[in-house]
């Protein structure tokens, strides 16, 4: 899920302008990604070799007291990403052509996820 | 090895209460993980995988130079994480419900670890 | 390939001495990488590791617009860092002994990538 719409309002309605935007995601089964946003495939392709190299149901896999898809969901996260930091100046993210943040849910049912966004200000 | 217990003592100790604490390990063959802490399954599950993902003595590896679990012990490094930005408030980590933040050693004979802490304060 | 000296430059041409140096790469097929530094073979067995994880031409990903080596650029970019942050005193990255950071570029064909560096001042 792209999150640049919703980070973007928190940037303008923020009052430092410029500096570190750090994005931290305080759950152990989704992750924080940056990378390619504008063909859909890419986080689809990244959703099948991740699917593929740690899968559900794995059966290495002792820890299951919410299902198959909770290990896995585990060991996704710690091999991506739960805090990056990204600069930013004019109040919008100093992103590459081709970056997004995504939040990347690795479980099978919908949950609510927060992400906490530390600003800190640069004098330029 | 859970660090919460020590990096609350740092916290506590700090002049700074609120804001973005950023830790650094200052190795190659171990990490820093933000995973879940409640179940001690998950790490040994964790542990399960990157053995089986990077074995130690596997072939493929040319650097040798401290034996059949060096390299791997750098790979699993570069699967993972060096640096963690987690932000506080009132001396305390904002970690979610399950998350605790471990070193994670990936050589197999002890070793002694050094983190650097980095607390930047935030006006609320 | 190393950017210890170039941000060694970078450092010492700044007004903050100390404090924490964050990188952001802004780019979705290169990763940054925190790793050992001094034998050039942990490196190419980087590479060898992830090109057999990852190979370039995986029948999996149809994402392809650039060739064979773009959807697994990403997802080698997915499983390490766009962003690290490392501590410095006295204009220098206050790295471990057997640590380097480098630019890891994913594509076969040369490419130019900008790194954006992010020096936050601490009081000592």
């Amino acid at each position: 899920m792209p999150l640049g719409g919703e980070l973007g309002r928190v940037l303008r309605n923020s009052e430092v302008h410029s500096g570190l935007c750090t994005l931290f995601l305080a759950h152990t089964s989704a992750s924080l990604l940056i990378n390619e946003g504008a063909d859909d495939e890419v986080t689809r392709d990244l959703e099948r070799f991740f699917a593929r190299l740690v899968p559900d149901g794995e059966p290495l896999f002792r820890h299951r007291a919410e299902g198959p898809d909770d290990m896995p969901a585990h060991v996704r996260t710690a091999l991506t990403q739960t805090s990056v930091s990204v600069p930013f100046a004019d109040s919008a993210l100093s992103l590459g052509t081709w970056q997004e943040v995504f939040l990347w849910e690795h479980r099978l049912a919908p949950h609510t996820r927060t992400i906490s966004v530390t600003l800190i200000g640069a004098d330029r």
